[in-house]
């Protein structure tokens, strides 16, 4: 059973700038191979991703493209620099394109990303890191994706110091690469897991015996 | 097998006064049973439990007895009304007490909770739901729980109206209890895999290539 | 004293479509200019504001233009959908943009935007509306704005149910357009009291008896 | 004109244990007293504060006293620890408490502590300051305070490390100290500004313009 990890890097900065969250990606991609997991990383910026809600925006549009690329996947990880103490702009432009994808549902079915599992990298100068990993886990939960215990790592710095991760020798932390190892593989076991026993998604049956039902005509639809 | 789900019902008020909470929470119990799972519920603010981060805060605590029940649990659901569009104190409570758990790891073994499954039920008189329910999922996977897809449920009125759950029907709303459904079956489906397949907690393996270590000395050391 | 407001319109979508966020902004524009303010708005997305940090990213960007907008109000209101139960990431955009503003500072002085007052309008299908005013609130409040009680207005829809705020007659709520009344009165009155009164901005009088320092080659250094 | 100001400490733990938290409001209390105001601190949990919504829980709530100290401050400082990146569920029990106050509105008056000026102190040993004062800002402003910029200030360690503040000697942060007296002096002006110019309460003449007016009956009740 092949296991595929996609890394989104919502760095502010282009990939002709170096960057810290690639450097703490690069480290979990690392252990994820050696589990057998094949990964890949996408710098967001790069493409001309489109603000918005569809699951294409028309011409021009980056995303599509992308969102190939996360339906390919077994293990989603949004990586993201922390920004005013929270997931960049960038981050949070990937949460709402992949919301669209929950739109499709028609009454009977779960979304389409379930039996995929999430997960957060996340760096920054000074604090944030707790806060801008429940987002992106939240994110990823509505999406449709499983989160397993220990499915994130961040790096900060002592607060105000705001020294960047590689200059401030953030990869020689122990507690943070320990944490890189325990994400990798609770992200794959789970990945494995839900692989070989996916979740089922006709609720058909469960629908059968809704009892109580109130203004029916307004649920659900696609918001447009 | 037998899959046994714990609720945690943090309203602010003794379980003399009805809860409006609890009415969402019957439901979700409603869907469980009919699904083979047992259930229970417990008022936190019926205990005396004590803030504090310890395991047993001491003389008085109840905490250690409901942290037995937590222990008992397959699927522990934390349940909190919203006040100031959050999660309630009582909730916070039982995520600071939660924590402990977490701080028993000897450097080679992943949490004690690992292998429960964690969801959320959150009722307002308007707005906040998913604020609540982002800050309750990550409390849980942050004490090394499973959150799966739709593991969730919560209702609001519009916006300023404020006429609580069951006076103003929320109790008929058909997208809150589909939703109902749904989070029952994701629930059980992944407490019952989890539960068949645990997620393995001893990771020397992995250990015995660390190879860049800094500052082990202060790493993991419970907090005092 | 001829006070000025600036509501940035941070939807999604250019302003081919009609935004149901501005709806909202027109009402509070309504009531400051009846308080004699004079009120100007700008959708951010019609304009090429490029990801980054920096005061100006180069050719294209639209930001500076935007800046000069900002620099000349007095009342600065960020405007936002909610799209996964938080402000659009082209509010968060915003806010990455406007953080620039607080590197300036030599060591001696408060922020380039101290003076201004803030506030926020948000407009949900369903829930968010407070989580979305608390971010936007803290990104104003980290650029050095003073935010005064009731400096906000939102409106959502019942749980689940998804009307926008035009079509499901949000604009006649009464909480609602109270809360506008309360929002333009406040933001106009504390306007008014620090362009009279300004914070003082050079504290080197306090920076004198600093006895205590640390690390101070690291300090406030403006970020890459 | 005397300006007052009151530290809640919502540390977990009673005063018979030493404070971080308390060791920074010492570091603003001192610079505030610098500036001539009066100051107080009161440990919250020493008292026997009850779980609630109203002004009173009735015999043995300890909160009453708290909040007549409330009211005959002038500034309001919530101080915290960080417990899973955020505030104390302490803290989050006052931010109920403080929001009984805005109920009394009879729907022409502003909230009760409308005059008030808020501000925040947070120690952690690692993330989390930014989150928790996000929150303590947001639940003093629904409480009717006035937040003047950098009103606030915290303290945590480089990620994992987890030393706390007086071991870790995070009082010769040089950062950390700027922005004590940053603060002091911000807190100092904006209250003295407000109480020489108080924000008026009675809205009776905006009142009646108020042409829209939808489901009045259920408006701003207060709830039970």
């Amino acid at each position: 059973m092949t296991i595929r990890a996609l890394f989104l890097n919502c760095s502010l900065k282009a990939s002709t700038s170096r960057s810290n969250t690639q450097a703490l990606i690069d480290k979990v991609a690392e252990q994820l191979e050696k589990l057998g997991v094949e990964t890949e990383s996408i710098r967001v910026v790069d493409h001309q991703v489109a603000f918005g809600a569809a699951m294409d925006e028309g011409e021009g549009d980056g995303w599509p493209q992308i969102l190939e690329r996360v339906r390919a996947a077994d293990i989603l990880i949004v990586a993201s620099p922390i920004w005013i103490g929270e997931r960049s702009s960038v981050a949070k432009l990937v949460a709402e394109r992949l919301d669209a994808t929950t739109y499709q549902i028609d009454g009977r079915n779960q979304h389409e990303l379930y039996g995929k599992v999430g997960g957060a990298v996340v760096v920054g100068e000074s604090d944030g890191g707790q806060s801008a990993i429940k987002s992106i886990l939240y994110d990823l939960s509505i999406a449709g994706l499983t989160i397993p215990p220990n499915s994130d790592v961040y790096w900060v710095n002592e607060a105000g110091l705001g020294g960047p991760y590689l200059e401030s020798q953030g990869d020689t932390c122990y507690f943070v690469n320990e944490r890189v190892r325990w994400m990798a593989y609770n992200l794959t076991y789970m990945a494995r897991l839900l692989k070989a026993n996916p979740i089922p998604t006709d609720l058909d049956a469960l629908q059968k015996d809704a009892r109580k039902v109130s203004r029916p005509e307004k649920h659900l639809k696609p918001r447009e």
